[in-house]
This record gives C-alpha cells, structure tokens and sequence, in this order.
C-alpha cells in the first residue's frame, strides 16, 4: 500500500505524519525554532519511515503558490523571525527525494475537511482558524483558492463602532481588521483575560461572535461556500457557535441563505491530514 | 461556422446577440417589461436568424444555479415585480430547442473579460459593477463560482463611521451594506444630485472611492483574484480608478499585493458577451 506523508508546519509547531487518512497515522509533535533545526528534525522523522509516495506540505504562510513564480513553496514574507524566504518545500522535497503537494495550512484543512471530515462531497468549503491569529482557506468549485497570492481573510475589513467598542484592535498592519478585533490576543488585550478564562455569560463573547458573524458575511457574500468550518483556539469555546449563527442570521437578514456553520470534525488532526491530502492530490 | 446566441437579462434592459465573440456581434436591446412579453420578444430576435449552436443566459437575480435543483435555470426570488421565479433558461431553451448555458450577469462579465477582454488568459478574475446596484461575479482557479447560491458582493459589510458619513444607506435589508453606502442611488441620496453631475473635485469621490476599496480589501482577501475589473454607471466616472487604487493601498498597507484594478475593455458589450461565452463553454 502506498503511504503519504504530511507535514504541517505551523508557526508554533510542526506535526509530521505518515498514513493515508484520519484511521492510521503516525505523527510527531515538535516546537518550531529556526528553520535548520526544524527542517533537520522533518527530514529525520520521514528519513526512518518507510519511502513515501508523496509528500504534503500545509504551511503557515504567507507563502509562494505560483509554479511559474521563483517563490514556489516558499515561506514568503512572514515576520517570524528567520522565517521569511525559507524554501521549506524545495528543500524537504529534495532531501526525501519526493515528489511535494504544497499549500496554506488553512487551504490544506479545507481540503481535508472536504474529504474526510465536516463537508466531505462539497466542492464549495470554507476553513477559518481563529487563534493567535485569524486565517482561512477556499475550496472553491473543488479547487483550492489560490490565484494572485491565497486568501488572508483575517484582514478583511469590518464595521467597528468606536463607541461601543473603542479597542483600537491588535494588527500591527491594519489595526482593526477582522483579525485585530477578534484573534485571540484582541480578546486578552480588551478585557483583560484570555479568552479561556472568561465565562460564557461575559459580554466579550456577544461582541466577539458579531464581529465573527460580519466576517462571514463577507466570506458569504464573495465565495458562496456551502459550509464553512471553524477552528482554532477561539472556536474551543463551543457556546460561540450558536452565537455566531444568529448573528450571522441576522446580518444576512432573508437576502442570502446562510450555510452550515460548524467544528472541523477532524479536531487536531486535521491540519496534518490536510497535509496528506495535498501529497494525495499532487 | 457555428453560432451562438446570447441574451443579457437586465432588470432594465435585455440585450440579444449573436455571433462568436466581440468582432462579429449582430445585437438588439429592449426594455425589460413583464416576463411574458420580454421573453416573447428574446424567442422571437432567435427564431428570425440561423439556428443557434447554443445560447448563454447572463441574468439579474439572484438566480438558480445548481443544476440538481428545480429552481435551476430560474429567476429566483428578485423584488423585481413579475420576475420572482421565472423560468428563464427552461422557457427560452424549450421554445429554441437549444441548450443553454445560464450564469449570473456579473459572473459571465468576469467569464468575458478572461476570454477577450482585459483578463485574458488569467483564472482568477473578479468583475464588480457599481451602478443602480452593486454586484460581482468572479473566476476562481478558471472557473465561476457559485458554491451555495453565488456571490452577492454588494451586501458585504464595510467599515462605516456615521461620525463623518451619517448617511444611513440605501440597501432595503441591509442599509449600510457595500450598495448600501456607494451603489449610485446612494450617492444621489446623499449629496442631493446624480453621481453624474457631481464635479471631479467634489468630496463625494473621495467618500466614494474609500467604500469602494474597502470592498475591494474584501474580495483581495477572500478571493485572491490576479484582476478586478470595475464597471457599471458609476465607474464611468474615471477619476475614480487613479483615487480607489490609491485607497486600497492605503487599506492593504502593504500586508498583501494589490491586483490590477481598471475597467473593462468591452465596454457595453461585456454582458452579452458574457452570455456568448456562457453557450461556447456549455
């Protein structure tokens, strides 16, 4: 039998896995420090497993996804610090001597949970991770969203009224974009408690799902996906779902129907079964 | 040599063609009365010229896309009286005998500017027009989206500070949606003259042009698109492109590239040639 390998390289961690779907993998767990460190322990997990049929890649990014552009499979811009311009899919691919599936790591937890999780059989897909930071991936007519860079939909703009909520927002880029409102530092910054400590009765969570809900809205109103799913640290509050749908019902209000909103349904997991997912696809 | 027929089903026009692309258009418009008669008068431009190999649909809507559906082909649920739940692809392809291809109005302009127009050759391509409404249609990965229902990207929400602009917005559901704030009735409505007659230098542009690109900040984030094209009545105003281009750089603060933003090179005809491109792909 054919055995895939994923990767999925997260700005915290990298979890390694072989197998071929969410029943039998095998994965590793380790800290993400510099790039030559955390790429040697890559190419080591993978060096003492059986040789791989293909190679999946889901990455923080942002990150180069044009074959024709000089940047493929880059780590491109990011502020990470040693980060920025690190060809993790070149040189992994080199070193396994494999053939490499590369993609965002929300893109690739799209994938995945299109085809074993949450949406498996829709064409039309949206994963959103709300977390440190706010990232979603497109599955769009069954085709991942990539086109002129991959979407960033954290840094969507939203309405923001001052005079209820005068938090100026965490972006350093835009201040109060969707992600510098409602990322999980914006609610520890705001009130002054990390998100997990808060009580499901606190106001930070009707603000928090509004401007959730107005995120999605825009995602509605410009990809059309049938589900959209959402991750993340955040998400692990699961009192903000129901929250989020009746906000999001009520900011459509009767001129779009609103999709099924929902957990992935593969946990932890499915970032890196993301990953394998791509070496499948590759 | 095979022709194909196209109609552009407008909420104020219909607009019939045939030929094979932009150099051999023989066309005929007329106003948009009741079904019955509008539709009678589309069968008949067909019948009185040769056989068609096919015929695109490009409508207003919101329209049935999903072919599994029974509402596919359909004029859904328009406030435009007489128009809700019209069968148009099923009545215009019995009484022809031909197949038809049927897409959104905005999204078959995307479809046309990727084929002759000023997106030639690019996959992801956005089309926005900003007129008595405010609509897009977009190409993901080569091909439409459409997903649970199709984009509605007028009815985004965008940052609104009622402290400078009070305007509350024109959208009967959403009032300060994107159509709400810079759709052209709005403009009309809230300076107190047509968008026509407002001089170049006037502060509505500037007003203007940042709604306008923070509705772009939202597509560049979700959709990623190499090109956004802009059309419609209000982007015969040309001094805007140079000011929303400027904005949205402003907005984007260097985070992601911007795409190339400029008008189609169509022109009028970028509708109907949508719909000729929607029979040639069907």
């Amino acid at each position: 039998m054919d055995i895939y390998g994923g990767l999925e390289a997260g700005g915290t961690k990298f979890v390694c896995a072989i197998g071929t779907g969410p029943d039998d993998l095998e994965r590793s767990v380790f800290p993400t420090t510099s790039p030559e460190e955390t790429i040697a322990r890559t190419i080591s997990f993978f060096r003492d497993r059986p040789p791989l049929r293909g190679l999946g890649i889901a990455s923080f990014g942002p990150v180069g996804l044009d074959p024709r552009s000089e940047t493929y499979g880059y780590i491109t811009s990011t502020p990470k610090a040693g980060w920025a311009n690190t060809d993790v899919a070149g040189e992994l691919g080199r070193a396994l001597g494999v053939r490499v599936g590369f993609d965002t790591d929300v893109n690739a937890a799209a994938l995945a949970e299109s085809r074993w999780g949450s949406a498996r059989g829709l064409d039309d897909v949206v994963y959103l991770t709300v977390g440190t930071g706010i990232g979603g991936g497109a599955l769009a007519g069954g085709k991942l969203v990539h086109g002129l860079v991959h979407p960033e939909m954290g840094h969507m703009r939203i309405p923001h009224d001052r005079a209820t909520d005068p938090f100026p927002g965490v972006c350093p880029y835009h201040g109060d974009c969707l992600e510098g409102l409602a990322c999980g530092p914006s609610i520890e910054q705001r009130w002054g408690k990390r998100a997990e400590n808060l009580p499901a009765d606190h106001p930070a969570w009707r603000l928090e799902s509004r401007y959730l809900a107005a995120g999605l809205v825009n995602i509605v109103c410009t990809l059309s996906p049938r589900r959209i799913i959402m991750g993340g640290g955040v998400m692990e509050q699961e009192h903000l779902f129901p929250l989020i749908r009746e906000e999001l019902a009520a900011l459509l209000h009767g001129y779009v129907s609103a999709p099924v909103i929902g957990p992935p349904a593969l946990g932890n997991n499915t970032g890196v079964l993301g990953a394998i997912a791509l070496a499948m696809a590759g």
